[in-house]
Order: C-alpha cells, then structure tokens, then sequence
C-alpha cells in the first residue's frame, strides 16, 4: 500500500534515500534462464547517473549495482533479484540549513505532514536519486523482451521544441549528445539553452517522448489496467512529471472521427496510427509512442524566501549540485518505466496462451 | 491480473458487457456506518446513461441500480457492496454486421486476437458501457469523502477551447446545460457544433476538466503511486482518453523555475498552484486540477472500407445509436475516477494516523 | 484489503449475506475459451446446498446460479463472469430474537465491534451461505484444470473415525451415501450418530480429506506462497474449520527423518508420500493430499444463557434450522477451494514456460 | 506472483540464497516514527542463528543485519527498510556433490523441472537460511505491536510432548534452555533425545506452540482473509512446516458443540477458549494459541541411495552442518510470523476506525 513496488507478474520494490547508506531493490518474478548481461545494465545506469556531462548535476556518484541474488552463474534462477547500489557521496552537511524550512515545490512539507518528520538529507526518500533502481529493473526487463525495441529521446527544452513526428527522425542519433536529442541542430541549442538557464541559477522543464517498436499484439487488459494507463501511472510516477500522452495525445481531442480513425491493411497493420499502437486499452502491433512532460526542477541556485515548520518566513539560498533541465537524463528512466510496464504485460498475457 | 479491479483499500471490481444479461460489481472495503443516499446514487447514473439529451447517443437504458448486499437499514455494513444493472435494451441483432469484421480503431481486432474469439455485440466489456459500475462506486466514493467536492465539467469540444483558468470559472453552471461546459454562452456554441458534426455523420473529441477542493494534505504515496500517478491512471483507463495532465501539465514543461516554483504563504498554503495540489506524490492541501483528453469516437454514421477476420478487404456502414462527441456524458465518469482514486488513500492515509 | 477476494491470476469476489437479496460473485481471470458444463456446475451447488438430505440443515433453497457475463455462446470470453444466488427463502423475522444478543461461538460479538452494527439476519455475512459462490467459482476452476482430480470426502464425524489411508479407499463411494464417508459401513454409522445428536439438539464436529490426483509438476511458490500454505488458508478460511495438515501432517512430527524421508523412483515419483505431494512448497507430481478439520455448529437447539449487547445475562433459545454436523456439506466446499488455489497456480506457472 | 513478499499494508518481501553473497529484504509500509530498538532485533536474528547451542547446527554465521533507509536518527520515517544480512560462511566447495542429484524430500527436484536449473548450493533459495529475513521484519513488527505478547515455544519433540495447556505452563521458562521448552524437566529429556537421534545421523520432528496475548478486539476480515487463515498461511510458509491448528484445533472436531461453545462473560470476554481467540475470522480478545508441527529435516548424516538428473540411481553420503530437529530454532521465526500476520490486521483495522 505504501506504494514502493511496481508491478504485477514482473515487480519492482525499491528502497533508499538521497543521503542513506545505500539504495536498492528487489525485483520477484524476473523468469529464469535469462543470461543477463551485466555491462548493459550498468551502461544504463550510466545514462541516468549525475556528474556524466556539462548540463547535469556535478554530483559524483559511480552508481555501481551490486546483485546480491537470484542469479546463477550468470542467469536468473527464477528467484528473486536482490541489487544495492551504494551512496558513496553522502554530504549531509550540504542540507542542514533545509531541516527546518520547506523549500518550495519540493515535497519536504508534504512528507512532515504526512510523516510527522523527515530525513532532510538531500530530499531524502523525494528525491530522483530513487530512479536509479527503477533503471537497474528496467534493463533486466529489456533483456527479457529482447526483441522489442524502446527509444526515449527529448523532444522539448523549455519552449524549443522537435516539430517532427518520430518516424521522421534518426532516433540512434539521440545517444550522440548529450541532450539526448535525435536531430543534432536542435541539440547543439538546448545545450546552449540549458547552460545559459544555468549560469542564471535558474532551471527549465521540458519533454521526453518515447518509441516501442515490435510490440507484439495483445498486451493489456481491457478495463482498468488498460497497456496505455499502466504506461501513463509508469511515466507520472517518475520526479518531475506532469503530463503523459500518447498517440494522438491531446491534440487527438481536437479532431474529428472520420480523420482520427486507423484504416486497416489487410494484413491487420493499420495506415495511420492515431491509436499509438493500443486499441480499447490492448495492443494492437504497431508502433507504441508516447510523450512524457518534466517540469523544470525545483532547486535553484538563487535566494529566495520561504515559511520554515512553524510558519515563519526565513530567507533561504539555493546550493549544491542541481540539474538545470532534467530531461536529458530523464531519457533512460522513461525507457526503463516503459520496459517494467511491457514486461508486465508480457508475462500476465502467458496466462491467455 | 486482468484488470476488472481498482483500488486497494476500497476496491471496486465490475463486470459485463454492453449486451449481455447486466453488469454490475463488488465493492469491498467500503467502511461500515455510512449512511447512503440512494437519490444520489442514481443521479450521477442519470448524468452518464444514454438518451440523456439532444446530443448523445438515443439508446434507451433507464440505468437502474439494485444493491444485493453491504447495506442493511441503509447504511453500509463494512461487508461487500454488490449491485447489478440490468440491460433492457439488448438489440443484438443490431451488431450482426460486425461479427466477423474489425471497425476500424475499435478493439474487435485486439480482442480476437488476445482471446481467440469475442462477444461481439455492441462492443462487449470494450464498450463504455462497462463506465456505469464505476458511476455506481464513485457516488457511494464521494458520501464517504463528504467534504471534498470533485466538479468535473467540458473544457473543450474539438477546436473550441475554454480558455480560462478553473478559478475565474463558475463551476456550478456546468450542470445547467447539456454540453456540462460551464461557460454558458461557449456551450451554446458547443452544442451547435456537436449537432452540426452528428448531422455529418462524423464525431469529435474534446477534454474534460476536474478541479477537487477541500483535500486534506497527506493523500498519495511518494514512489509508484503517486496521487497524481494513480489520477494519471484513472483517468487513462477511461474508454478514449488519449492523455492526462495536472497542474502546469504540459504547458509546465515550457516554463522556467523561478515561474513555475509556487511559493508559500505563512500558513502553508500557496501564493501560486502550477504543482496542482500535488507535491511529490502527496497532496498539499491545494485544489488539484487535472485535463483529461479524448478522442473522437470511432463509430461513424457512414460507409467506410475494413478488413474481416480473414484479411479481406468488406465495406461496411456504421449505423446506430452513438455519441457524436463523449465528453459531455464522460463528465460523472471522470468525477467517479477522481473519487474512487481519492476514498482509496484517505483510507490508506489511516496507516498513519 | 476486506477480504473478500481470493486468488490472484483466478480471482474470486463475493458478496452477500444470508437473508439479503442474493448473493453473488465475479471471476476475473478466468482464461478464454473454455465450454462450460453449466449441468456440472449446479451439480456442485447441489452437493452444497441445504435440504438435500435427512442430516442437513432443512432450510430450503434451490441456490440455482445466474450467470450475467463473460460467457458468450456457452464459453468464456476471458473477461469477467459475474454471477448471482438469489436468496428465496429470507425468513428475517425468525432472527430477531438475536438482534441484540450475543450468540456464544458465533461472530455476533466481533461483527459488533469491529463494524459498529451489523446485519444480524442469520449470521449476515460470516454465514456460511457465502460459500455457494465458491463452489460456483471452483465448480469453473475444476472445468479449467479437466486433467486434476480432486475428491474430497468425510473421514471422520466426532470421535467416529476412518482409520484408513486413501490409497486404501474407494473414494467414488462418497456421493452414494449422505454422509459422503466412502467405507459405507462407517458411513451408515456416522449417519445414525449424526441424527442421535441432533436429536438431543446438539452438534458434533468432523474431518474431511481430500486427495488430488494428476498434479503436474512445479505448481506453487517456493517462499512465502507455498502451494500447501495457499491451500491451508483455503481450507482455513472455510467457516467452522480449526486445523489443516497435509501429507504426514502432525503425526510427521513424531517420525525420524530416516523413516519419513521419501525415496525416488527412477522416473521421478518417490515410493512413499509422507511430503503429500509436495517440496518445498511446490507440487512434485504425486497425490496431494490433506485433512481439514471442522469445529461442531455453533448453533444448538437449547435453552442457553448468553449476554447481549450492553452486557446483560439473557437467556437464549436456539431454534430454527441448522446442521447438526457440517462436514457432510463441507465436501464440495473443501473441493471448491482445492481447484481455486489449484487453479491460480497452474496460470501463474505459465509464467515460467 | 512469484510470491516472495508477505503482507499487504506491513509489507515484506525478501531475497537471497543460502550461499549467496546476501539476504536482505524490503519492509514497506511501516508506519513512521516508531523508535527502534536495534539490539531487541538483533536478539530475534541470534535466537534464530546456526550455531548458537549443542543441539543446532554447527554453521558459523554471525548473521547481522544492516539497515540502509527507512530509518532516520533511529526512528522509522515511513519510507521502505531497506536490510541486509551478509552470507560470511559461504561453502560452496560443500555442495558440489548434490550438484546432479537430487536429495530426498528436499526441493531439489522440484527447482529443476519447474525453473530448468538451480543454485544448488545448500538448497539455494530453498533452505531456511531465508527465515532470517523473516526474523528481522518479525522483530520491526513486535516493536509496533508493542502491548501484544508473542510467545512461541517448543511443545513436542518426536513423541515426547508437553500435555498440559499453556496456561498452566510458565512460558518465561521456555528461553531459558537451548531446547526452548518451557518445562524444565521436559527440556532436558527432549536434549538428551535430540543428541541422540544426532549421534545416529537421524532427525526427528516436533511441535512449536505460540500465545498471543493482549489481542484487540477486531483484527481479521471476515471471508477470505479470515485472522486464522492468514496466520496459517504465515505458519505453512516456513520450511518444513506440515501442519496447523488453533483453538481447540484437531480435538475440537471430536466435541459437540454443548462442550466446545464459548460462554459469554458479561465484560464480553468467554468462561472457555476453544476459539482460540478469533470468532468468524476475527479476533475477539481472548488469547490466540496455536500449534505448528514441522516434519524432521531431510538432510541426514547416513548414506543412502537416490537419483541424478538423468534418473540414474546414485549413492549419496549426507555431510555438512544439519539440524538434528528444527523446532529450537523454530521458536522465533514462528513468532516473527505471528507478528507479521497481527501487524498487518493491525494497520487494515485503521480503516474501521
């Protein structure tokens, strides 16, 4: 209930806060027989992890996963997965001046209240750092689906945006910067943007869209637990989000039927795919593809003024090692929320088989 | 695993298909004591069944509700609640046509192919049909909740958008006319434009909005299942609904920190609510607000080429009683949602009291 | 979290008290096309229900079961079956002697404490009329696992005991006689012992076994979900029961493990079962087998004195109609439980294929 | 589904093998602010640890636990607990021989055809070696718990068994001997035999009983979750477990009812206990009691003939450090369960409040 696990057949629980000791995670369900490979999930976790460009946090982590169990001369056993990736940049003297204060938009009031008390230490158990599990899981899961293909890319910082559909970009290009972003010109300027917003103290939000291809048909089940509204309580979970979309999104509410409707081909592929791949919740094998919207972070590196626990008005200054856009690292933790979701799907639906 | 379910400490599973004997549902954890009023039950059954109006679908089904269980001399028992509403109006032969074809962007295609046949008739459980059971258990949802007040109203109708925040907004003139837009002259206009778009045989979409007052702060776990995440869920998880967004939404994603950060008042409320009364998956105690998309229904009143289960290419012709545009009954369904997501961590919230 | 679901992939809802309106159910997860013998199903009810013989409680009522979905031309479609028992014979009034009382060994007390208030008709919801919508539920499990064969039967009555192993019994004599104790002889005399004492008005407690045949291997989880830990619970949460032990069960407990271990055949079997079936937790293709214990009825046709509500003595005369001994009609229950744990896990070991 | 996790608002899930390099598990939902007391956990682990007495076996493990979030200057914060134990012992080289072949009545067989291969080292996930973990959260439980009294002790070892009810025993007496047997005299006869039956390279079975005191009134859901289902679910769960009764158990099915009713006192509380403390599933204030027989372990120090993977016979020397009975060691995982069970009933019943 308190809502540290994801997952049915396929299911994730993390723990760890910002500044403890350690993070980690148990994944129960992983199938067995699966030859893991190890340097994959790390790369992924290298994606995520602070300090690995100019536009990110300089924090220092190595975020290095240690796998306690569940695995066997190199496969999965069938047994549950236990995994710690150690904290081993623990400056809690960085947040003493927060123990008392609630910063804005950030959840240190929310967990007082809900709590009682919190551990102030980095935005404790609030904090992103917790997504680092998510991408340990999300790359096991990859390697169990191998052959669908998940792409996260940013299509928006602030108000630049990618005005193409998807299918006319080189996604593989995404890697090559470190924005993330597939069409290079338009990186080299949210570089540009971001630094600029940073060297500001300020920060921006922004957008990351995402791709599955080779989805088999018949993922999902068809009332609550529909394949798109598993995928969406995936990616609004993640720090930060306030929107998902997919298909025609938002834009589709503008449309009429008669332009909005995927004709099929005969061989039950559709012409146009305002569906985004999930007919009445299931899906249907074409292209899954959705969009993902980051608000800008929180921390600035600004003074600002605030209300402390007993409501008085304190003057507070923003420090340390903050993201000013989140989205290029948001990229592999949408890819891994995703996978979690298929492999979910992809498991229950053995039970129709 | 299959998805008929919702919520973990109230939990609602429902069942049947649009032409089948009845649907009904089991809602267990209701708590005991609550004193039922049965009008209002059946009122909000009222606002989603067909033949409403002018400008929904002209099917005639009263929606009747009869409670088998979970209640004795009109208050809850703490035992499950199960309900049953008949179908008195099942035109099977009406859907003959389709038996062995796929409409295009319906789920006849994934459903054949997820589970080897179908009930073909009016949709089955794929219809919205199954969205009454939920009214059922949103309605008892908000006697338990009694002071929050979740007003859901239509926000835009195709291209024709209500560009106003939900403050400047008299909510209460949503119910006084059949599009549930509470700007009066704009639903005017709405509902020529839906009766112009049914004239044509066609359909649109639109969005609908939700704005929930008098939330206690608290509500929400941080990791997976964030408030906001579960909302997210709820909301997707509705028959057409393309995308989900809360507070700044997507509009968020273009806007810089210093903007978008919502500073606090000495008494722990807030000067501004771009987070949408929601902060890392727990609510303020600020209104949340959210926008639900949907897409243009895909049933229209004109000849269109689709394929049959064989592959081959067959014309069909849509006929019927369908909604031109789904917003205005999906109004009671995202209020319901909202509700059923909302009873369900106030109870979790007792955890921690 | 009310408890009143059961299995996770084969799950079970039920609602309903004992002199409601009906009573009633869904099945979510059933898997798609399976041909239902609907003769089969009622044939179950049948064995369940009251007034099917000289030792059984005479309340009439023909439990015949309404199905309202999931089922579409006699097979299952794979969404949900919901299904209704009406209540017929609703004699309310014969339980207002109780309202405000306390039946000794009853739940009257706890429900009262627990809810606040309850439903005092004839037990309400702890009424072991419930159990009709699982043996509607595990009469489908049984038609999903066809090669399982599940025989559950009375092997003792009070002190009166069949000192037999199984494998020593001709099981199918349990349905030609009342008591469904297949060594006839002892059947004839548990019959006779059976009605002395409900002829003194009193009640007399039971065992029944129960055997599963054709198990295929690996069916359970190895930790925390045993498969003989499922079934305990199962056979646990059947009113009246005080004890559960499988295979060697607590005479295992005085043995030497070099006596009780189990030898393998070349092929895989052992040459004896003292495991029951299963290791670890998990099926090993063997009979499983166990023993179910049941408490007398409650329910005694005596003057008593008991208190009632605000703590004062008053005395009680029980009346009305009531098993004199339970485990003639627990049969079916027993088995109905049996194929739901059965069942579930034979979907979730898909999961490892 | 894989079921490695136990409890649903108290939630524990756990990982790891025998000779793995840890186990650890995840509490989640432990309500915030509870003051730990680390060395009353640490007391449960060495109650539970290899090598404490003459009568358990040899293995040298310390097994201490690390904690790594979910606590904050020694108070839980509500977030998950995060813990590990490190394997330090890790024979591997031990094992080798079991590698092929398939031990009677241990998991072996059932590992292999169910997941395709195993960590075959000491049973890998199979042996008790997990019950650690259990212990640990167990010990969180209590803490929460903290006016109940769980006491479990050993009431039979083989034949030899303790005949008097517990409440003419003096249980504080039962951790005063490595037997863990309350009666002094009795104690030192079940030692002497245990040594015996070790001298002979056999095991034997036994018996452990639990009292829980100081119960309130109401925890239990009243159908399927009834208290006693689940505390027979948490019981069968445990390695080698073969059986369980509460109450009157077993016995009671031989009374009549005029003897096994539980009279009223007129404070509500019963004249007898052959409840056991839970009417209808729910607890009712009175003490719970319960017995739990576990079989004598499989690993005997004799050789004997079994089969390899390719049904071969083989000839097998049993060697290593083994329990020659399990039931001392026992005595706290039985109450780590109990705790679980109750903790969770406790924070549901929240939801009645």
């Amino acid at each position: 209930m308190a809502g540290n696990s994801f997952g049915k057949l396929f299911n994730l629980t993390t723990y760890g806060e910002s500044h403890g000791a350690a993070l980690g995670g148990v994944i129960d369900g992983c199938p067995p027989g699966v030859d893991l490979d190890f340097d994959a999930i790390q790369h992924e976790l290298d994606r995520r992890k602070p300090g690995q460009s100019a536009i990110v946090t300089q924090r220092k982590e190595p975020d290095t996963v240690k796998f306690h169990s569940g695995i066997f001369e190199g496969k999965t056993t069938g047994t549950p997965i236990g995994f710690v990736i150690e904290n081993t940049n623990q400056k809690s003297h960085d947040y003493s001046h927060i123990k008392d204060s609630y910063r804005p938009s950030h959840a240190d009031f929310v967990y007082d209240k809900k709590y009682g008390f919190r551990d102030y230490r980095g935005g404790g158990r609030s904090s992103a750092r917790e997504t680092s599990c998510r991408v340990v899981a999300g790359a096991i899961a990859k390697q169990v689906l191998k052959n669908l293909e998940i792409t996260a890319y940013v299509s928006s910082v602030g108000t630049m945006k990618l005005n193409k559909p998807y299918s006319e970009i080189d996604l593989s290009k995404a890697e090559e910067n470190i924005v993330r972003c597939p069409d290079i010109e338009m990186a080299s300027q949210m570089e540009s943007y971001i630094k600029e917003v940073r060297s500001k103290g300020d920060t921006v939000g922004g957008v990351v869209s995402c791709v599955i291809k080779n989805v088999p048909v018949g993922l999902g089940e068809p009332v609550f637990d529909k394949l798109h509204a598993e995928l969406g309580k995936a990616m609004l979970s993640i720090n930060a989000v306030k929107g998902f979309e997919y298909g025609s999104g938002f834009h589709g509410s503008t449309m009429y039927g008669s332009d909005h409707n995927d004709s099929f081909n005969n061989d039950g592929s559709t012409k146009t795919n305002f569906s985004g791949g999930v007919q009445g919740g299931i899906s249907n094998g074409m292209d899954i593809y959705f969009n993902v919207a980051f608000k800008p972070v929180a921390t600035l590196i600004q003074k600002y003024e605030t209300i402390d626990k007993d409501g008085n008005t304190v003057e507070m200054q923003g420090k340390g090692r903050h993201d000013p856009c989140v989205v290029p690292r948001a990229v592999p933790i949408v890819e891994a929320m995703a996978a979690l979701v298929l492999v979910d799907y992809f498991l229950i639906n053995k039970m129709y088989s």
